[in-house]
């Protein structure tokens, strides 16, 4: 990450785009899939699985994104609710990144409240049909395999389905405009009779209960990403501070900046300990979705506090991209989307 | 604004440029020059610019910014300390936005600490002769005139000089990569043996006292750029909550939002009286430059935690800046520096 | 107030007693009544007898209460609700505080939801039979007059009555225990078949919203103790921080104790304009009841974040009544009651 | 704790005294001395002792001061810096509560300065005269046993002396006016030519430096009565918001009092987790004294924020003893004494 991400990640933020090429690299790091056991994947624990997501935070925000939609949304999915032929088919690829995937859930009416889906699946002969909006959706604009939560229209229930990402109907349009993980390429996705065949629909999702297990895992690794972003910030204004001198002393040498990085390093502390219980109550299967909620709002929230006093600390230079706050600062407003 | 900006600004904010289009209107609108007596300028109370300033802002902090630069820095640097030809030849023209100006006195090494300049002025036969680098001026990529402070190296005084835009050794660069206010062309400026006519440097110039009293009236301008970012905010909240539901009721009816929007209105209201009242202190000559710094520095504060709010309230879509917040979010950074 | 209340009034606070012997000198001062006009009432505006209570606050809060409760809430209703000849009988030597008076609303079950009373009137043959329990009214332990608000079970409307201290059948024990406020003399209310001949019905009380401006008033008053409490913790750390070293040097020349005085300065200011524009707004009949809300929420949140910056400055020493901040610290509680 | 100490502390708080009755219950719980081992201590796990004070902290935390007083401070000392022959008179009694101690380091000029000792301790035949003055040390008013810290003249070093009670020409008097952790009875002290005998010194005692080892251990359990202070207050007030209803709904439905309820249980989790962290690089010998004043900054700025959410969820009953939330949220102070 610090060699061959950051020097170059800038220019991405800049221009809003998705740095491809270094997929091929990611892909061959190995942690990709993170927790889930076979199929190629790893089996990390969930603590060590965090530290890889924490780690990629605290150089990019935006990659960190990228991984845990493949990862702990889309992959994780398939791992808990596939078949074993949708698992042998889909998890090798995807855990080396040969393949990209998406999430698609949420849309454009109906942020947070995931019960109430609008896009349809209508049973046909052989398969399903698929109608509706999702907004959102990160990695969605070029993925490969899209995981499409839809209603079931007779049962009432909500099923999952692997969409392939050309498939005929599929209309995806990237989401303009972002002032936050600029490089996470979301989509406006559009599905006008998409046709999927009956072995792509996932068999153990039958309701909103069968996804809370992956999503709630997912707020602990989200988590983690403002755990790396404060990271990165607070190295960044360490190293700034201790460099940068005004009236001949450096920044670092003054009382109001230093009580500044204390409070900074005070609340990381916290947040990593937060997150490591969660990730301890996960692995032991103990952990509620309850106190994923309240652990991830608390991590963000504080999350968001840090970076915003490492922005200050930088001064004109913390609105620049090149110091890294700049752009953490930013992308932190993904990771804490709501207040 | 309303009509002419803010339907086509969050393009320039995505692509970080100018709309160079719109400045013989903002010029033609007559409130350029602000404060400013004769010589073209409208002569506008503290106050009646203040609301200028502030409506502007409320719809754009970066081409608010763009109106303070040339009417509270430059131009009454002009007014204040220059010769009676210098203000019939310069401010005619910035004050209807023929020309465009700007005001060099940051440098790289030194953020806040004004007294340490280490650009010098060096007295030759018919002028002076310029050396150093500026950091941050704004609009100083394509003005026409800037006016530059350094150092005068025989008396070792600070002084003022009018220096034009295309002048040989004068090499000005657009700083890349913001992420706030990124519609402002900041610039990295050299001057290598910049020469000056003896004609181009203001008499009234000759200390950094000289320059406290435009220096605190633009603070207590900038403060209303800070107000206007709050108000768009809000306004932008005001709708949003009241047009886009959840769970079936209006987004405004829940009670955690409601103390939001309740908090962001008390700290407009004061934000308000406290920038009202420095220009009431102003205009009566009664305003230290205390004063002008603790209730810029109170404002900026009240306005970063107000937009923070208004970041939270739009979720999602408050990180792109089709809904006005995001974007206003953002560039609240460079009113608020530092913290 | 400083060279007859300071001294003393700690003592006070730690028995939780109140200065009885300091009524008459209070009374004399003529500021109670306030902007009642005639009747032997001062008829100050709004913004003047702000100022008298601010600066009564800036030394006890308590006392200010008290004075609160005479004038704004008890005084201000017979002024506003009663008949000539009421008011004749009443004001006159309540206003010289030859008498003490309470506001008798608020009951044990119904902190502010106002509408509920659970205190009944009946009619009976020449006057009225009250029955019920009030919780809270400050002075009432010790007043010797109660407006009292009560619902007329025959009309289902709220009415208000002026009973005597030593009726038969009204019982007050004084609330014990107190953290906050400790010299002011709150009661549990007992009423038993208590009875107030007609002459004691204030005939312009006929519904809740015919308390509602008082309420109003009372409210813009209450943010004045606020600002009054916080005025008094920025002079004591003042003086505090001046004359007192740490390692060699006065505590206030360490930038961290230099930055919290600085935004209690700025808060406190904030807090006047906001109070001083709400006062305007009175006087000019324009201010509505939401104004005066939303101001009182404002400002006593402001007064409560400076006033804990107070208590920490003042370190050990601010956890006693003796350096004034522990003391002010503890009754900005009540001033603040809700978050 | 909830049985024998809350239904009778809040009348020890009103009148500022101590529930001497409860010092022989209290050692014969058997918890006294702490991590001690040996000499009739218990030896606990540093994570043990951090539970006891937590919980009688939850009750209240001047009994909670009062223990870490005597074990953390006083006990630790002797333990840690004298002869064997001092731990053998001295920790046994003092471990069952049969007697009382108190520690003597701050002095009426320099708090947190506590490199700037003013008393002196001077050698005389047969061991040493103290003079000088102390305040603030509990437990000292009625203490059997104090550890006195004073400056060795002659060799111009800290040394500890372990002085009784009684002493001639030692003068104790109690603080009064606290508003905060009222039965905590803190002493004015002067040492007018105190007499100690050589056995009375503590042999380990030579530099500041010997001080800190138990002065960062005590400042981990500091932080563990914060989070006591902190539960008994969310205790306090999930009861209260289920039990009292406002509009026909218990306080525990309306959004507003949630999200504190959230908040604070977030922050306790991460205080916990903060505080448990410190505890386990202490047992493992790891703990520096930066990491325990960081934690403890850390946590007890927690803690106070928690606290002043649970006062205002009472609204008017928390500003009585009588619902515990006043009693802590004034305690708190104590605890956080800066900022």
């Amino acid at each position: 990450m610090e060699n061959e991400v950051a020097p170059i990640i800038p220019k991405y933020w800049e221009t809003a785009e998705f740095p491809f090429h270094l997929i091929p690299k990611l892909g061959s790091v190995g942690f990709l899939g993170g927790i889930i056991k076979g199929h190629g994947c790893p089996g990390l624990s969930s603590t060590a699985y965090a530290m890889c997501i924490s780690e990629v935070a605290r150089v990019d925000a935006s990659i960190a994104s990228f991984c845990l939609v493949q990862s702990c949304l889309a992959m994780l999915c398939i791992a808990q609710l596939g078949s074993e032929a949708q698992k042998d088919k889909y998890l090798p690829s995807l855990s080396k990144l040969h393949k990209v995937c998406a999430y698609a859930l949420t849309e454009p009416d109906y942020g947070s409240d995931a019960s109430s889906l609008n896009t349809v699946a209508r049973k046909v002969p052989g398969g399903w049909v698929l109608n509706g909006q999702k907004r959102w959706p990160g990695n969605s604009s070029f993925a490969d395999v899209l995981v499409v939560l839809a209603r079931n229209t007779s049962a009432n229930q909500i099923n999952g389905f692997i969409v392939n990402g050309g498939s005929p109907g599929l209309k995806i349009s990237k989401i303009e405009n972002k002032v936050s993980m600029r490089i996470v390429q979301n989509g406006n996705i559009e599905l006008e009779n998409v046709f999927v065949p009956e072995d792509d629909r996932l068999p153990g999702a039958n309701s909103f209960q069968d996804l809370v297990n992956s999503l709630a895992f997912s707020r602990v690794m989200a988590s983690w990403v403002s755990v790396g972003i404060a990271l990165g910030v607070y190295d960044a204004c360490w190293r700034y501070l201790g460099e940068r001198k005004q009236f001949g002393v450096p920044l670092a040498g003054f009382q109001l900046n230093q009580e500044k990085l204390v409070r900074m390093l005070g609340n990381i502390q916290a947040m990593r300990l937060l997150g490591w219980r969660l990730c301890k109550l996960h692995s032991s299967g103990k952990m509620t979705i309850g106190q994923a909620s309240l652990g991830k709002a608390w991590i963000t929230k504080q999350a968001r506090a840090t970076v915003a006093l490492g922005r200050e600390l930088l001064g004109g230079n913390g609105i620049v991209t090149d110091f890294h706050v700049g752009k953490a600062f930013c992308d932190m407003e993904t990771a804490h989307i709501r207040g």
